[in-house]
């Protein structure tokens, strides 16, 4: 059973009715219905204005895979969290980073660079797979189109990603690494670049199985200890 | 100073008026032509026809940097010459593989895979750079436009590249990974995507800025003896 | 169900007496045993004196997972069967090459360099795991000693890996990438270092450890249809 | 002119009379005094007691490259100056992490894990290079012993690096990653093992040499501008 903590600052879909008739129940509402029809899943959510973030040493210590969607409220996120789950990935726990948590604490901590990039509203979108026998493209069209999403578009600074699986065509002429696997530690990172607030992206089917394909990928059963430097006696 | 032998097939500028238009001196001609202006390079050319396609010992044997386009006459080009190109490959000679040379036997065999692409003629593309400090990227623009030319698109069947520099865009939909450096042994491979014959490509600034980077990039001034496996004593 | 056939050359197993000693059932037969303990794999073995090397198409279009393990005998197989078992990698077969598989035809050609490296018989080796996460690693300690193994050494011409797994130390003062993998269209290759015909390596719990866990890791079950350049519309 | 700027807590050399006894002039005069050699280098040096560890604004803004040894006091080095550093790296400083460096607030930033190890006093190395066509390795023996040296063993707990040119052999039975390259934004980062304060490390010819290089390939002529996300109008 895969444990899965979807987090969402849930800021938009309160303040914006626009958001909030696509997501009712929140992006991480969305999110947490589609991955629990899935029997190896069991699915939690938790919010910024929760206590703690709803990220409470015991919520982390029982979460196998963290979804992230974050956006206006990235500063908010307090900096004794960011450290706990960054700890967490190293030890195992796997990280999805949607959209704009290219901008998250968590995942500027984790790459090492600025994840800065160029972007504008309103684009039509294809999504391609350079990696078609990645786990996580599995049963997903070679090319799917979105309608409307935010574009974003290179240079994206990011370290070079251990594993390129999708990129991304916009109608402005942009091209963007989509799906990015990064490992850090005994951890995995999906980086997965659709899924702005005003469009029903976590609605469409391709979407649902990329990022429950993903879900299955970063899961790793086997955490690991504390990870520290260690005076060992010879083996020879 | 670095000894570059540009390799065409020289079949299209032959049969088709518009692409002799295009390139009066043969594709071959035009690059050696821009490459010549600078000081650290001295430039040869050789051509299908040519007696042992115009690479003999001697030629390989003072090429530092082999540039390699090809496109109706893959079939044509000679297994035992492509094995000279081969074996002078991995001991340090450079080799860049422009547009169609994709499918050309020496780009084949020194990926290991079958380098397939989707196609169509006459699309607009786009070039971005995502490793805008790399060393082909110096003194390029961070994106620039190409009018016309032959649309490749992904899936791009090659192993995953050790440098990504550039991705293509294309106005019908696609996206492709356009420049791409390869290591194999002790030499250096560029594949770059653009270059149609039809598309007067190799007299645009930005592109003959590339291939001018490249040459001196995949240079290996230190060219290894023959790697073959050895017995060797302990040394401890 | 994975279909595995594990393939060897059979020679040393019949012309020495120690190796027969180690291997009575030759080490194919070693590897077939332990691999078909498991419930989720499906066990055949092949050597080079069967009709077709024993790998007759009907062979290969049911063999999910090969392993090879080949030495003297390389010359000897065909290249008609090589270059079928080539295509099946790209489409999707899993391979693992052991020990002296290096120098292997199919290796060599999906490599694309000369796979060269140094070597010494009867050194005293440590497996190191520099990727502990990695299913190939599950289960298995973060190092093991081999106390008799023929020394491979670095430089290993290979291409980078696209995931190094284990690295080997030797007594004589050596270091040598011994668990790497490599992606070919949609088709994983293992090349693991330890294998030598004169030690019980393959009766030693890591090694069958890793190997079985190698095997779930390279198996793709969505094999590709063929693989060809296609001239496509424009989704835009 | 590549401005080197050699930093160096420089403490031991001052507590312990075995370090000052190989070190004269502290770790950081050492490497200055053989860097001071080549031509195209201009070298300073600065250390922690310094006045902002002498790593000013104006010391930064005319910075290459970095060079950092440290040890015992890395929790000392101020974080305001850390994250200065870790700017100037993405904008295009290079810096070349020595020795126990791995455990340095700056490192650790740059790699996003814990770069943790296994270490071990008074051990014999050698240092092979596995990528010998590498600008790092130009000139330099394929592989070269170093008389005592601290072990440092793996797993190495760092992002798989974007170029690996040199592991190590340690007689302990160990081996490390010992010469790794990453890339961050628009810098270069060359992560060296050798170095332990208590033997003669940085006077010996092959480790000058490979520093000599690396400082030549972590140097980028271009600095970059500021690295933000911005918005952009279409291209198309």
């Amino acid at each position: 059973m895969i444990r899965v903590t979807v987090w969402n600052e849930f800021k938009h879909e309160i303040r914006n009715p626009e958001v909030a008739a696509i997501y009712p129940e929140g992006i991480h509402g969305c999110i947490a219905s589609f991955l629990g029809a899935n029997d190896d899943m069991e699915i939690k959510t938790a919010t910024l204005d929760m206590d703690e973030h709803g990220l409470t040493d015991e919520v982390l210590d029982n979460t196998d895979v963290l979804i992230w969607w974050g956006h206006l409220a990235h500063g908010s996120v307090r900096d004794d969290i960011v450290e706990k789950i960054y700890k967490k990935v190293h030890r195992g726990m796997g990280l999805i980073a949607l959209h704009s948590a290219h901008n998250s604490k968590i995942f500027h901590k984790l790459m090492g660079t600025t994840c800065s990039l160029r972007w504008r509203d309103n684009a039509r979108e294809h999504i391609w797979c350079v990696n078609p026998s990645h786990p996580i493209a599995k049963g997903v069209p070679a090319d799917f189109r979105i309608d409307r999403e935010e574009m974003y578009g290179e240079f994206f600074d990011i370290p070079a990603p251990d594993e390129l699986v999708y990129i991304g065509w916009f109608n402005g002429g942009e091209v963007f690494r989509s799906g990015c696997v990064f490992n850090r530690a005994h951890g995995k990172i999906f980086y997965f670049q659709p899924g702005h607030e005003t469009n029903p992206i976590f609605h469409m089917p391709e979407i649902q199985k990329i990022i429950t394909n993903a879900v299955r990928y970063v899961y790793n059963e086997n955490k690991a200890e504390d990870v520290a430097c260690a005076h060992t006696p010879a083996v020879e």
